[in-house]
């Protein structure tokens, strides 16, 4: 069995010198400060370890990535009802493409699509004002996390709000099919925000332990969700979970993941290890270049892809 | 562990009484004469069990599945410089679209597309006559499944070329691009032909073994294609193997599979076993009713999914 | 010369009378509760004749005929560097499609169609605050008509504003490619106001003459655009006057024409006549069912098309 | 009233000096080696003058402008049945399009589209063999040009049939659905060699008189097609003759018109003139880029856009 320390440290390493970076995500005026030379990475074993490298406890902006978490929430509260709203198919399509909607009259593709997880927020505010829902999604990754020191980049929300003028065209796309139960600007507030959280690689590997443990929370024992329900989200992470890069990612790395235009990818080896990486600069399919090439570099000296024989 | 024995036989009778069985495609004339009452499935394991049920050694249509063996062929001939023709993305549209071709300058999304799959064809072809590239694709299969009596139907390749106008126009809006090197009607004769194997279930979980094996055919443990090669076509397979239906096959059976119209669909459980089911009706994307349902049964029976913890 | 006063009681008599009269608008309420038994017509000649019959008088509300309005003052305000933001192409797509607005990066493909109009509103913003701008095109359109009665239904806008949620997300949709320079619900504000427009037939029909006089005011003889320009905001509405049953419109009709969702439909003779229609009743196209069938009559009578030989 | 032959001069003179005459097609072999440097213009009065300028008496490939004459001829066989397999809208897309005919189930959008075309192409072949249709088609063209010197090019012809894979792909779609009633390669046979007339501008200006006679030959008075029809084909030739240009063409020229990719445009003033121009260069939408400007001028100088009061 290859050291999963060591592989760690070497791809750190290479990564640290890698000369094509990607290019930092400047559509949300925020996320364009960022460094890219920025390089973490950190793995927590299904046996308890935590390994890190890099800046693995430097904070990012989850962006989509939150989006594995709020659709965990609407399913718990909502079940199956929810795929009457939302498909689950690869969109074969960018990541806030509106053509699709028009085709399939306000139905998104998936959940990982921007126009999904906003539907996404639009069920989990049933009921409930924004930033009621908004503090039920933080506290929610917090539990998974074990971390209380997870916050919302508020500068990172008003940066969103102020600019994310296609979300806003989505979101009134699909009210205009009667899509969204809420005004769009209310679904779009709690979209904007859980985008927003700021998280390290090593909370965040925290967080995505319950889905490389069958559903359940690792330090509790208790079910999150159903085993068949893990499969099922992680099915979709890997069939959709880089938007028009799933595929490639899939072929690659092999292992279900979810990116976040913050340069971060949640993966995970079921029954294994949960994985967090970030750099910030992205490939052509807004996915992190450094963060997919890691992974991808991880899972082979490892044996982790799912296709593998077991 | 489940008895694998006594779930396929309960399978099969459900399946033999299940009222709602899709409809026979019927665009091929010869494809539309099937008995919608048909169901048989094959499993071979990898230790080297071999269990049937119901109508596993009638022979039926290959057609798309076909494809997994003809992309196995190419890459071993041409290697990855086959994706400099061919993308590895699903796509988002249904099987014979070709909207996405004009948006991408003719490239194909993947090769289990038929744009695809008629680019392999054209692959396969280079510096043979097509009846000699159609006996090469004949004989790697008969040599992964062990099998002589393997055989095309002529009747089904004649009516595949004769009212395949769909195909035709794949081809030649292609060729328009640069992207196919001999004419149109050459990589068709291929594609048609290699589509019109006849194969049984029992044939077809055998040609399947060399992906639950790492590459390696099982019968001699020589290498078919490396470990890696057999991991990432079988992603190809979860990713984009059910056509616009791919998604929804990764949430519910959460295996690697590959669907055709004649109603066959070949599943890999890497380490595991490969499967082969058959019942000819289809559901609204193209894949068989039946046969999904009971990969899905026999999937959660055996806790066989990929996205389980192992 | 057949006598246009005969022709004009011939044809609303056959219109009062006609079973199929369409579907009446509803996806704006206040549109739904619109009489679909109404039908008037006016034609105000070159001469200085004033001709009407049926429901002329009745007001009704102009949604898109309005944007011939904003185009003309837009254009007298920028230039042609508003082509520059515009297209004047037809479309080949529903009057709400939002598709190729992706494919041809936020410009739309030309003014009548809802992103372009509302593109339009956005140019007429410069510096003004929205009731401004809105004050100013009601003046103009006041001024072309020589009728000070002409208002703004503020429940239809009011209607509008809380329901118009495709145009919310067009507007944002181009905001995001830069092609708006205000707040998109600022443009938007002066886009459901003018589309609200309460008129008559008479008073449309008075409001086009200047289109059929070459440009020119006939009451004060003063030029109100170029007989360029009036020969090309003609062409436009000949082109793309009636969303995707534009074509047919000019196969039918054979003379420049816009339609709205309320039923009216300008018509432009250019040198004899400008005319009004109104039947609430929407064909397929959303076009004004009665009034495109009585339009048609009544240039083929008059032989006024502009394809005939002059 | 301008003087029309010093109005050539002048126009045959400038053209002779432009600097940016636009790109020869090459998609079509035979097309790129023409001379880029050519012009020429003719114009026939419905009074009965023939005036031309610059190179009038070349003949060059006729090409799409062709689609005028079969589509006046499958009229006249057909009747309005016709308009059950072909549209009249604008189609928004390239000439060469095949996406909309996917989303509209291969009727394509007009019959001046390349797939509009082939069908009309079909439609004249009912109950002959392709070369009879060919000569039907041919004698037609001499017929109203009233010159037997006009003929098919075949080495045009032999390079649009080796090369023509785009057109290949169309019919072949179209035939999927049940929109050609021959084999597809029997209709591109006719299409390909009607366009692939060779005409010279004052061949072609004569053969587009009974256009602007109101349907009726002028050297006869014969009627070729009734005054509506006349009219209806001009108004198609309007919003449909230069493909995705063709809203700029009424915009800037103002008159019914039809381009081919040789670089002719047959323009038609109703009841005072029938015009042909060519010059090889093509501008992005595939039109003539001098023929274009040259039209544009001579109909601002004479006064002849169908926008312009009566």
């Amino acid at each position: 069995m290859p050291d999963l320390e060591q592989a760690l440290g070497e791809i750190a390493a290479e990564m640290a010198e890698a000369p094509d970076r990607g290019k930092v995500a400047t559509y949300i005026p925020q996320l364009g400060k960022v460094n890219v030379k920025k390089f973490g990475i950190a793995v927590v074993t299904n046996d308890g370890r935590t390994l890190t490298a890099g800046d693995a406890d430097d904070p990012f902006s989850i962006q989509s990535i939150s989006k594995v978490f709020t659709l965990t929430l609407a399913l718990g509260e909502k079940g199956d009802a929810l795929w009457k709203r939302v498909g689950r198919e690869p969109s074969g399509n960018p990541f806030n493409s509106i053509v699709q909607l028009e085709h399939e009259h306000g139905i998104p593709r998936n959940p990982f699509i921007n126009a999904g997880a906003i539907v996404v927020s639009d069920i989990l505010l049933a009921g409930h004002r924004p930033r009621e829902t908004i503090g039920e999604i933080l506290r929610f990754i917090r539990f998974l996390a074990d971390d209380d020191a997870i916050v919302i980049d508020d500068a990172v929300a008003a940066s969103e709000q102020a600019t994310g003028f296609r979300n806003f065209a989505l979101a009134n796309y699909m009210k205009s099919f009667g899509n969204l139960t809420h005004a769009p600007e209310l679904a779009l507030g709690v979209y904007f925000h859980h985008c927003a959280i700021a998280i390290t690689c090593r909370q965040l590997a925290n967080a995505g332990r319950f889905l490389a443990h069958g559903g359940r929370h690792p330090a509790t024992g208790h079910s999150v969700v159903s085993a068949e329900r893990a499969r099922r989200i992680s099915a979709l992470m890997l069939t959709c979970g880089h938007y028009d890069g799933s595929g490639d990612f899939a072929f690659r790395v092999g292992i279900p993941g979810k990116s976040g235009v913050g340069g971060g990818i949640l993966g995970i080896v079921p029954g294994i290890a949960s994985l967090a990486v970030w750099s910030p600069g992205l490939n052509a399919n807004g996915n992190s270049q450094l963060g997919s090439l890691a992974l991808e570099k991880l899972a082979r000296i490892m044996g982790w892809s799912i296709f593998s024989p077991r």
